[in-house]
């Protein structure tokens, strides 16, 4: 695997550039891990650490599938604080300010083990080599997806199947929708280095948000009666939503507690073992408000909105569905992995 | 009249302070048009000229009692743009930038021409004698009070009384308790210089609102049972809570709009006459988003909230309460300064 050509090499993150919309590097680190060791990563219980801030929504997607999956005992979990300095998230919360398993401070050691030239944003979700030190990839899009489908002899028993063969095509296209105008849109508006960018993010994210809650009106979930990671992927972004998005990022035509489906399936999910359990609202308006100083110079931390609203009943259940088709929920988080209750 | 010892010649508004918290200079102008012309400066109709930008909170009330007593035609209004200038506030809304009646083009000229070191702010509402084009007063919480008591002569027809004598202690003690916790709370949210300074403002804040939310869950107003000082006084926070505090100024525990009683006690009075018609959401957004540029560097102005929901009949009329009490509505604004409906 070769690192695609650097387009600029600033290892500051880049958040409003003025006159400019917002634009996301989608170059990753693409390599697998594999049965086939195809790239030379091997699945192999025990070998790999997954690197996934609390605080990041694409972070958040791994956290989740890993629940999901009961893979906990065969990847493990290193969590940088929430917030992260000019070149690198670090692992401010451990003891010692030191990942345990690693032996690291800074998630950049693990790049510049891989590359010590690395010229891109040091990023989460990072999957680790334990035994070298070395990131594997940071290519979230494809983690999820490989946890899936290439780990599945290591599945707990009555895991979910997250990308059901049958469904995959409309889940790639309803995620591709999902991704540029909501998950990706929210930071195209708070981003947006002009009033006209800004705007026309704004109404792309808002016609998408209409275009969902009529979808979920009728059916329990995105594509077909199961939870799937098309459920996942947009579950992240709407969980920060109204804590940060909303006030941080402009994007206020409304509240999502003000969209009574999308607000409704957000609940539903955040109650279903697996999700809310690794929401951290604290840690995601930390994240946002003190990293993105060019947004929120004081780096003050709104005390609100008030998160409990989060436990109210869904009654989704009236649709039918079956969140986890053939399988059964996750049992609890790992004592060490609890976020704080609301 | 003397003015009060500078505290510090920095004409530069004071915005945030690092590890302070919020505090608003509240030395004004204090001279008074009265009907004894005791500060010099006679009740004589066609004389003054009230300067009150429509984004300024402290200024809409002066617009709003003028409306309401029916003084358009014996205090003419001037009204500058929602952005000023480090220094002033600019006339670039009328022809040619200057203000039809002053001949100027920024508010600052009538403060020079009354005090050529004028030392402290160049604030909204201002008071000036056209005659000589200098600023009389600036001082809001008495021009109000003066329009009411000292104007009585030029009172519309069918005008209110909206500082009854029977009433007075109970308004001003209300009025107080409101200023600092909400109508200068908001700006000590948005404003603190501390997270500490910060949380202390907005418990103190929701706290007052939530006493608000259960005084007015009974009572129509917030003083007797028509509109009083106190109600105009509350409205013009409350008109730019959603639009502007939620989000610019982190008072987000809840949007205006998910407290009912204070969202419909708002509503009530947006749709009265005299109001909702001196209200444009346009230019408050504008005002606050650009001209703090210290909280929101962009300067990019948010598009929501979508603000047609304070059209939603409110329902207070159950509750009883005479508006205007033996008075009547006033009738629509002059064609000059109409705001863009909704």
């Amino acid at each position: 695997m070769t690192i695609p050509e650097p387009e600029g090499a600033d290892l500051k993150p880049s958040y409003i550039e003025a006159g400019q919309p917002f634009n996301r590097d989608t170059h990753y680190i693409e390599d697998r891990l594999t049965r086939d060791a195809r790239d030379g990563w091997p699945v192999e219980p025990g070998r790999y650490r997954l690197v996934a801030a609390r605080a990041c929504p694409w972070a958040n997607r791994t956290a989740i599938v890993r629940r999901l999956l009961g893979l906990e005992g065969v990847i493990s979990l290193g969590l940088p604080g929430p917030t992260h300095d000019k070149n690198s998230w670090t692992f401010d919360l451990d003891p010692g300010a030191v990942d345990p398993v690693l032996g690291i401070e800074r998630l950049q050691q693990a790049y510049f083990a891989r590359f010590p030239d690395y010229p891109r944003g040091i990023t989460v979700p990072a999957i680790v080599d334990v035994p070298s030190g070395r990131v594997v990839t940071n290519n979230y899009p494809q983690i999820t997806i490989d946890f899936e489908t290439e780990w599945v002899e290591y599945h707990r028993a009555g895991a979910p199947d997250l990308y059901p063969v049958a469904l995959r095509a409309e889940i790639d296209e309803v995620a591709e929708l999902i991704f540029h105008d909501v998950n990706n849109g929210v930071y195209k508006c708070g981003f947006a280095g002009s009033q006209k960018s800004y705007e026309r993010a704004y109404d792309t994210l808002f016609a998408r948000l209409d275009w969902l809650e009529e979808r979920l009106a009728t059916r329990r979930f995105l594509v077909g009666d199961t939870i799937t990671e098309a459920d996942i992927r947009l579950f992240t972004t709407l969980a920060r939503f109204d804590a940060v998005y909303h006030g941080h990022f402009k994007c206020n035509r409304n509240k999502l507690t003000e969209m009574p489906v999308l607000w409704a399936y957000a609940r539903d999910l955040f109650q279903t073992p697996g999700f809310g359990d690794t929401i951290d609202f604290e840690q995601i308006k930390r994240h946002y408000y003190v990293t993105h100083s060019d947004i929120n110079p004081s780096g003050i931390v709104p005390k609100g909105p008030d998160a409990r609203g989060w436990l109210e009943p869904s009654g989704r259940e009236a649709l039918g569905g079956r969140p986890f088709g053939d399988g059964t929920p996750p049992g609890p988080p790992l004592p060490a992995e609890r976020v704080p209750s609301l």
